[in-house]
Formats: structure tokens, sequence, C-alpha cells
């Protein structure tokens, strides 16, 4: 593990998420790195997406040809990873000046031992430079995570809820399935838990950590998964340890829900009202 | 070309569009085609991004093993297409029982003869059912078309513009640059011209017509362009039908400008007020 702003000196033990992030590079092809679904991160047929996502540019940060930091990543997910190993190929197409092409897939052995594509991607490392900057979608004004509850993730639920300290604001789940819901709109208080520096990596996985929109635009839990999600970073990795281990503020929207599929889009920002990335899911849903 | 719901029954002349995204399948390998770049949607030093976004999607239109009709699609713009012959190469990577998964790029030889790749994309298809739908961003109150005056592309402009036809109800391009600048929501009315019934390559290419959002922030005109657009697609092949040669609404908007990056976030309605596609995309800019 040579990447991540990630400081260990406040713990000996290795954090969940670094864990789960553990690739090891192929000494038969650069770019190509052995992983593990880790346990602490399932869902309920596979790995939590945000995991995946992580997975993803932990490759990418990993790389030695790398060119600046994360800008945008969109991770498709063809098929459930099945618990185990995987193989991640990460490739840059083409590197200009100053922004890097990305295309990446996960790799997984399948019932008949021949590898089957899980997981595909692109992304776009960039070198930033300081520019005229301005956000236009202020922070909403909501009470300062101190004054919110956090959640307890309910006896069966996945076990990748346990690795998040949520303290919902408006829009949670509901309590009752009853058909009554009216609208989209979640924010909450997030971060890692047990509480661990913000980096790029933790960051694309925040970005997936809402449940699923038509929950609560029905008050109706039918079955539903992300089918692609795409991710802008804002933030610099200077903005990102400044962050530290604060809480983000998320804020999940559906746009359209139609025939099968809905939209979501996310902002997220740190309590000192940075935006530190912006993004976008489809999601499947069942009836 | 087989695909589209293009009916030429309504002129004898090929709509520029369908010129512009004739691909023809290479008998060498499935998911080949050769294309050439279109003069009428040449941008400032390549072609428009949204016909790009359209040309990717044709070819796995024309691919004989696509399952379903657009879903998703993300194309990276990795370095700009020079005027002349391309080839796109389409793979479906993994078919599900309803979705399928495909990686695309564009490659162009470059000044030495050798292949580059000069965009990258990944695509969702999928076979959709009725379900319970409902949408959550409603179309915004505008003027209808008729009342809003078409928008002339002045003299020197870049060809594309006259591809489309724009009637701006909001938030169009400054007049005057004068750094006044103190919002990024664009509204107008747009659609092909000449006119041409609706299909999904037609509304990936329209949902990137909006000029650089920090054009109106700023009222500066700095150096900007596309690095990766996503498109995710509400319509069916039939309401896409239904629409026709009608206008659509497309509401445009910056949510952060940030050291030399925006991400710009859209809708498109038809006139009946129906949300046919939303998108987002992320772009450079100078300074």
């Amino acid at each position: 593990m040579t990447s991540s702003s990630h400081s260990s000196s406040s713990s000996s033990a290795t954090h969940p998420l670094d864990e789960a992030l553990q690739l090891t590079a192929s000494s038969s092809a650069t770019g190509q790195y052995e992983g593990q679904t880790h346990p602490g991160y399932w869902n309920m047929v596979g790995p939590f997406g945000g995991i995946t996502a992580a997975t993803l540019l932990q490759a990418i940060l990993q790389h030695p040809d790398r060119l600046g930091d994360p800008l945008s990543l969109t991770v498709n997910y063809a098929g459930a990873l099945t618990a185990g190993a995987f193989t991640v190929q990460a490739t840059p197409v083409r590197t200009n000046r100053s922004t890097q092409h990305w295309t990446l897939s996960i790799l997984q052995a399948g019932a008949d031992g021949a590898q089957m594509v899980t997981t595909t991607a692109t992304a776009v490392t960039a070198v930033r430079r300081e520019t005229w900057s301005v956000g236009d979608v202020p922070m909403p004004q909501v009470p300062p995570p101190a004054e919110q509850k956090a959640i307890v993730a309910p006896l069966g639920a996945v076990e990748w809820l346990n690795r998040y300290e949520m303290r919902p604001i408006a829009g949670f789940i509901p309590r009752t399935w009853d058909g009554s819901g009216d609208h989209s709109l979640t924010q909450l208080w997030m971060r890692d838990t047990p509480s661990r520096p913000l980096d790029f990596v933790a960051l694309s996985a925040l970005a997936d950590v809402f449940f699923p929109r038509v929950w609560l635009r029905r008050a109706r839990q039918v079955p539903a998964g992300t089918v692609s999600i795409t991710v802008y970073f804002h933030a610099t990795a200077e903005q990102l340890q400044a962050t530290g281990t604060g809480f983000l503020l998320g804020q999940a929207r559906g746009q359209e829900f139609r025939n099968g599929f809905f939209d979501q889009t996310v902002q997220l920002w740190n309590e000192a009202g940075t935006m530190l990335a912006t993004s976008h899911q489809i999601v499947y849903y069942k009836e």
C-alpha cells in the first residue's frame, strides 16, 4: 500500500477500508492487481458498490505510470462479484500533458473456471492547477452533525452499513412501507467508522452510500441495484487532508423513475462547506 | 444503416446527422466500424462532442449482438479527432438476462501512422419493461418554443451550431464579456435542423449542445472542452417516436467550478413534459 494520504499513526490496526483495498501488483503484467473481497463491506449478493468503485480507483493510484489525481470515475456493475479473489486490470490508454485516460475492468473466475468480467470502468486523472473557482450549489443550511442522532443498522442488516457512521437530517429510510412516499431527497452527515482521514478512495465509496431512491419515493422496498455510477472529484488532495476525519454532508435525489431504472444525483460537501465531489448513478429497480 | 427510428419519407436527401453517423462494418472483426468525420459537425479543433457520443451509440445500435435499448453512455474525450477516417470498436463484454455492458473506443492514425485512442466509452443497453414510474423533476414552466426567437449563429461561428435550432429562454450566451456573470443556468428549446424525427442517437448528441457553463458564470470566454460526458436514457423508442420532430426543453447548470474543471448537470424534456434523458459532464477550462 504505497498510495493514499492515510496516516496510520492514529491506530496500530489497519482500517477495514485499507484492508478491503489491499491490491497486490502482478509480476507478469503492469496494471494488473490481485485483490480479495472483504466481508466487512458485503452487501446482499456481492460487495457494496462503493467499495468496488474505491478498489478500481486504488488500482489507478497504485499504478506506476499514473499522472495527477482523480478527476472522474465511471463504474459499470456488469455482474455481482462472488466472495474471494479477483483481478483488477487498469490501463492508461492515453496520457496527455495534464490529463490521463484509463480503462479498467474487474475479472473473476466463473463457475466453469473461465475469467468473467464483473465490472468495467473508465477514469480520468488530471494535474490540477489553481484557477478562478466558484461553487454554484452552496451547501444547504442544516444542523451540525453533533445535533443529529447516528443510526444503528438493524440486526440482520447488510454488513457494509456498519462501516459508515450516518447521521440523517432529512429523507432517511422509511419506517413503514406503506406506499406513502412523495419525494426522493435525502440529506445526511456521514463518515467512515472507525474514523479514518479522508482520501480519494474513501470519497469514491462515500458517493455510493445512499439507499435506493425508489424506496424513499414509494415508501416501498423493492429489489434495486446500481447499474452505473459516475463520480466527479472537485477536491484536491490537500482539501481532503484538511477534511480529515470530519463528517461529509451527503445529498441525494432521484430525477426520473421509469420502466425499471431511476437516476440519482449526489453532492458531497465537507463540514466547512467545500464541495468535494458530485456523483450520479442509474439504478435498476423491480416492478 | 439498419438502426434508428428515422423515417426518410419526409425528405429524399439524407439528413446531415445520418450522413455523419454512417458506419461501415469491418469484414475482419465483429464490432469494428469505419467512419469519417463530417464537416457539418465540426467544432473548433475536432468534431462536436455530441456527434462523437452519437457515433459510439450508433456502433452499438448497428452491432449484431445488441440486447435492448440504450440505458447509459459515458464518453471520455481523450484526444481530438482529426478530419478524416476513424475506427470504432464496440464490444459487448457481458450480456445478462436484461442488460448488456459495452466497452468502446475510437481509434485514429496519429502523425506517425500508429493507431491512437482518441475516445473511450462504456455503455449499458437494457430491455425495459413497464413498471411503476414517476418524474421527480417536473419540466419548468416556460414559454412555448413558438414564442421564443431562434438564435442565428454569428459569422465565423463553429459549423456544428448550424445543425441545431436553438430557441433560448434563459441564461443564453452573454452578449458582453465583462465578468458580470452570477449564475450558470441555461434553458432553451432545441432540435435538429433540418428537422429530423428524434431517436437515441439524436438524443445523445442533443445532451451536449450547451455552451460551456464557465462562459455564463463568469461572462468571460475562456478556452473550455468536455473531458467526460454521461447520458442516462429514460425514454423508450416509442416515446422518442412520439416526440417526432418536436422541440426538446434543455436545461443545463454548473455545480462546482474548481481548479480548471467544472461539472454540468442536464435535463432534457419533450414538449409534452416527458423527461427523455438526464446527462452530466466534466469540462476543462483555462485560467
